[in-house]
């Protein structure tokens, strides 16, 4: 089989994969155009259109990653073939390390030590306990529930939300558009880990943080498309004063890298981090890539992703 | 039993100590000079040296903190009266909560890309595993144990260090001055634990800076006096560009608050924090007070501090 592998790094990935399929020819997407016509199989993140369309005979993608809407969304994308997204991989944790760091930063003040830093202004605020510092997470999926597991193995009461009923240990689950007021009404931090799709843009726009608590935190490690910018610029306010929304830390936007000109980068209660949260790390997702591409080509049966559901 | 309750906030401890002990007559310090030269006992955080000379038949002292340096070197403390210092009292957890933000902190990249946000720079870095980011913890006691069990906990491999042999789970335990030169030979982030001692004044010199591989961070939400200020200084460097030493996340310092004029404060790659790691939450160090009052009074044995070892 014949292996075209896109990805930043991806020499080290080819690499590293053809060591795992020594049966396999794998070659990167600075091949010549018409060895790059010849692959079979696809893995790649975020491909262009062009690349995505040269492949003739295509039978399978693997998605190198968790997110699978820039793929969906690529008018190069050819129809009837099946993708594979890479499963967690490691990703969960990562993310959830990103959560831990977002809630601890908010929860013991960091933020305001950092600005009270810039006044050399010494003045220590009490601490809220764990127990008195609810934290919501919207999305179950795999990343979301070990997410909110890990929270919630740190001592902090933990709320889910998913559209349709789940049932996780140790998490308060809520679900559908009730269950999403409930629980913005009570979370002093949320975090965003909710696919992107028609259902979920803008989920967080002024009526959903006009519900929080005031002087609640947000923490986005998911997609761009959950949060309606405006709204979430109105309802910080402005300068260091904390507004309804105390603070925010952001690693995914609407439009990456997030432009210069762009209110967030400046604002001193945003932080502002480069869609850094769950980097797929290399060993356990050539694994996965390896074994889909095995899957593949003995004609197994694979997870494979649903283009309409977008996930 | 009378005692002398002396802290921020005292009258708060001093009612909810009433509500444990209905025996007592607890009073704080703001009471009239006759009362106070009546207490039995004091519990108090850093009473002046006037306030702790006062009483006339002090039977012991509790002090409201697990470092009783400040106390110890006080000049009024009276030869003799037994001194019980808090225990753990939650505060490692809290401790290892600001240990976990600051190893991810580093680890994670967060410090680099604040300082890229100034910039509106969106520039990724790659994720160095955990498994690869050895974590040092200097000293072993109820604290230092229990915050480097979280941060094993987490995935990081931690070395501890203790002057005399100790042996942890989990934990690759060094001691002595030959343990602790083998161990900052090999940790990316060092966090530092040790009681303020004259053994361990400036343990973290030149000469141990120098040890530390390049790249390396330093946590102290220990004591101030365990760092050489100028030697910290120096191995950090000037200006953005990391030096042999990273960054540093501080929240202890030889004079506190500390000074408007200190380098510190406008270093952009030390992080201040106002002393802020270990607070002591109030229920359950009013538990052990109330335990410790009654241990004195009904003449029980208790784990008081040693003056001569310091802690």
């Amino acid at each position: 089989m014949k292996v075209l592998v896109h990805i930043d790094d991806a020499e080290q990935w080819r690499d590293a994969l053809a060591r795992r399929l020594p049966q396999a020819e794998v070659f990167t997407s600075s091949a010549p155009a018409e060895k790059r016509r010849e692959a079979d199989y696809l893995a790649a993140w975020k491909p262009s259109a062009e690349l995505l369309g040269e492949p003739e005979r295509l039978k399978g993608i693997v998605n190198l990653g968790a997110g699978v809407d820039a793929l969906l969304g690529n008018p190069g994308l050819p129809e009837g073939v099946p993708i594979v997204k890479l499963r967690d991989a490691g990703m969960a944790e990562l993310i959830g390390d990103y959560v831990r760091y977002g809630i601890l930063h908010f929860q013991r003040d960091f933020d305001r030590y950092r600005r009270q830093q810039a006044r050399r202004d010494w003045r220590e605020h009490a601490v809220v306990d764990k127990a008195d510092w609810p934290v919501g997470v919207l999305g179950l999926g795999a990343i979301g529930a070990k997410v909110a597991a890990m929270v919630a193995a740190d001592g902090f009461p933990v709320h889910g939300w998913s559209r349709s009923p789940r049932s996780l240990d140790g998490i308060t689950c809520h679900h559908g558009d009730a269950g999403l007021d409930e629980l913005l009404g009570q979370v002093r931090s949320l975090v965003l880990l909710l696919p992107d799709t028609p259902a979920t843009r803008h989920v967080i726009d002024a009526a959903a943080l006009a519900r929080l608590p005031e002087g609640a935190s947000l923490i986005n490690p998911g997609r761009g498309s959950l949060i309606d910018e405006a709204a979430l610029l109105d309802a910080l306010g402005e300068g260091e004063t904390e507004g309804r929304l105390r603070g925010a830390l952001l690693d995914a936007f609407p439009e990456e890298p997030l432009p210069g000109a762009s209110p967030l980068w400046s604002h001193p209660r945003v932080w502002v981090t480069p869609h850094m949260a769950g980097p797929t790390p290399l060993g356990e997702a050539l694994d996965q890539v390896a074994e889909a591409l095995l899957a593949f080509e003995a004609g197994e049966a694979l997870d494979t992703v649903d283009p309409e559901a977008g996930y």
